[in-house]
């Protein structure tokens, strides 16, 4: 959707002042494309076309820029300003914009806002990050059982201009407590206008805790296909909802955190809030020199394995087998990572089960030896044909790699599953974590069949 | 919400024939949750509960039910059954179900459908998989412009029964030609029940192509915060809709299929929708070979280096250079894989665009910096006090740990955006892709280092 073509004109319109038709062009677009528009131009051609748009409007439009602009254009503005918009905007999206401003900008800003909408401002703000609370919105239409059908359509008509969805509804008794759930189909559907909504609720509403994780309230959402999730807090009360865009913003960002500690970068429910800009370098190396420091640690047992066999080597000075050592854990490493890949996969998508141990590590291990049996085949031309080395290295080649590709499979199935057993987030289970593990063990594979192949059967 | 001590309470129920306290326990469940049950149960008792309620309820829950208990409903029933549940079903899901049924099964089945159906199924199922049409519903409502609000709310009420949402309108014109969107909350809102569709309906309409990738249009919905979204063909016919869940799931897939390639196993799209059970393990070969053989080939590459430089190995005997190779070339891949895990995020989330090429590398290089020395110090530390090498032989592993880590860091950010400027999914850049290319290169900055150290500046 992003046509940088528009630009320029766009650009001449506001030289030109030409206002009525910029309000017009602007006024039939979706207020996340009119965002990409206005960060296309510059902070103070976008002020502009901020300006000409109705308040409304206006509020939706910031919503969608990302957090730089926003809190630019809340800083260029005066403090009434900036309250009557922040008024205008969704409660969650506010309460996100107000915790990135600076303290003292909040101080101005906050007085202009009626106290509802500070107190709002504040809870919605002190919940934990990656909470079902840091996430939830406050703008939303609560219904008494007691209401008619005709009512309760009423009251939505009234409230929806200021409400995140009216298309699922909450019903909560006088202490708000949450006691059921209509939707605005169901009020449609409704044969009789006088029916009570107690009498056509769903009484068995799926809900979601203040402080529950937000990946599993976003899954909950996914998997029950909501649009809304009620969220509760300790005592049953109805404290906010969770509407099914930000549920698909939380499951993009934590499965692209699971990419990330896949690759051995340690997860962070804050850090993971940011862009790969925001926060310093020292912040990046925090989170990867944990891990590396580990694997390193963990690595340096394969200086011992490779100088306690390298009398082997020196047997067949002629052999070079210190030449063979990086294709060889590299492979394992390698054919490690896929099993790791495709299970860490299987789990995030239910498709296996930790129950289901015994069956997949057989599976990989089988597929491990077909792979092993390929590319131990090629290793063993390439010891023999290409390098010219004797047949029967070229056997211990091929036998290492056939070897190792089983090995490495089977770890690279049995770690994550092991992980998931244990309660921990399989997908810290990561490419270097079983590549290392597969290194030493993959020499010892190595020079076993090197001694038994070359030294045993020689003798 | 998975409750195995309700097994056995159902099981008592069943067969005590209870059917109306079994009735009423399910009918105040979610169909997702109901599915869930069934499975926990036996196929019998699964099909007894399901046979006990209503036609519209079984066919909900039918499509929350894992596809081979779908698919062993269906063979259990007369083809005129199966007919009418397929006819209560979400277009969507019962052209999938259809796809996955034996032919000649069918073919007893098809003829108990109207014609329209027959059409309508044979349509869904032709679609190219991973394309939009493959994961759109035919099942919405459409309304022309000419409607007032009052007869369009007559249209929704009477359509909603066999519709996937009715929050989310399209306007057609008499050649179904996509011409404008209006939503259930627009027309609740509309302070005239006689104003025209066609005066208060949105123009500008997000829409998805058919042929489209269903990945970029998922994302479409999740960017614009939709409820669903019309899919139209190349007359700008609108064919179908995608809505929110649906795009869920495909985030969900698409998402974890990041992981595989990650993993590095091949992407296949129809072999995506399979779980992991799916296909036989040939087919789980075929995906892994090719980058195993290709990083196989490229990773012979090390056997030469490591060979051409044994001279100074044969220099320094007491040194056992090759006792290192594999912790610094396993660190290389390390760092390396943190890098290309944290790259691909960013460009997933936006954050990286491909013009940021060189501040990202500049940031990565600088990051395996840092990395690199406080490995380089523990390398050395190692090398000199806890094996007793001299600290000349120490300073060349640290600095061997230093430069593989900068060199590592900057491959892992360069790759995948030199990827996507290619227009190559970035996500296919893997670990072992990263791994295999720092190897051979992390062994010449190591040899080269160690020349320039124990060689030139000794000589």
């Amino acid at each position: 959707m992003r046509n940088p073509l528009l630009v320029p004109d766009l650009r001449e319109l506001i030289q030109a002042g030409e206002t009525a038709a910029l309000r017009d062009f602007f006024s039939d677009h979706h207020p996340a494309q009119v965002a990409e528009m206005i960060e296309d131009l510059r902070p103070v051609e976008g002020d502009t076309i901020l300006g000409l748009l109705p308040a409304r409007n206006r509020a939706e439009i910031l919503s969608y820029l990302d957090s730089e602009r926003q809190v630019h254009l809340i800083e260029s503005m005066s403090p009434a300003e900036s309250a009557a918009l922040l008024h205008l905007m969704s409660h969650d999206e506010r309460a996100d914009l107000v915790n990135r401003l600076e303290e003292d900008n909040v101080d101005r800003i906050l007085p202009h806002l009626a106290q509802a909408e500070r107190e709002d401002i504040r809870r919605l703000a002190s919940y934990e990050p990656g909470t079902a609370g840091s996430v939830m919105t406050t703008d939303y239409v609560t219904l008494s059982p007691q209401l008619t059908v005709r009512e309760a359509l009423e009251r939505l008509r009234h409230d929806a201009p200021d409400s995140e969805t009216i298309y699922y509804n909450y019903v909560v008794d006088p202490q708000r407590k949450l006691v059921g759930f209509v939707s605005l189909k169901t009020l449609i559907l409704s044969r009789s206008a006088s029916a009570r909504i107690g009498d056509i609720m769903r009484h068995d509403v799926i809900f979601a805790r203040v402080d529950e994780d937000q990946e599993s309230v976003a899954r909950q959402i996914g998997k029950y296909d909501l649009i809304a999730i009620p969220v509760v807090d300790t005592t049953d009360m109805l404290v906010g909802i969770i509407t099914h865009d930000d549920a698909m913003d939380i499951l993009r960002k934590e499965q692209t955190e699971d990419i990330l500690a896949f690759g051995g970068v340690s997860k962070d429910a804050e850090a993971d809030e940011e862009s790969y800009w925001q926060g310093r370098i020292v912040e990046a190396v925090r989170r990867r020199i944990g891990w590396l420091l580990m694997l390193f640690l963990a690595g340096t047992i394969t200086r011992f394995v490779v100088h306690s066999f390298n009398w082997v080597n020196d047997r067949f000075p002629l052999l070079e087998f210190d030449t063979f050592i990086p294709l060889l854990i590299g492979t394992g490493g390698n054919a490690g990572s896929q099993s790791v890949g495709t299970i860490i996969r299987g789990l995030a998508l239910g498709d296996i089960r930790p129950s289901d141990t015994i069956k997949v590590v057989g599976r990989e291990v089988l597929t491990g030896l077909l792979l092993g049996m390929l590319l131990g085949v090629l290793g063993f031309g390439f010891t023999w044909l290409i390098l010219g080395h004797p047949p029967i290295f070229g056997a211990v080649i091929g036998l290492a790699i056939l070897g190792i590709c089983i090995w490495a499979n089977g770890v690279g199935a049995l770690v994550p599953l092991l992980a998931r057993r244990f309660d921990i987030d399989p997908a810290v289970v990561s490419a270097p974590l079983i590549s290392t593990l597969v290194d030493a063990t993959g020499l010892l594979i190595f020079y076993s069949i090197a001694i038994l192949l070359l030294i045993r059967l020689a003798a």
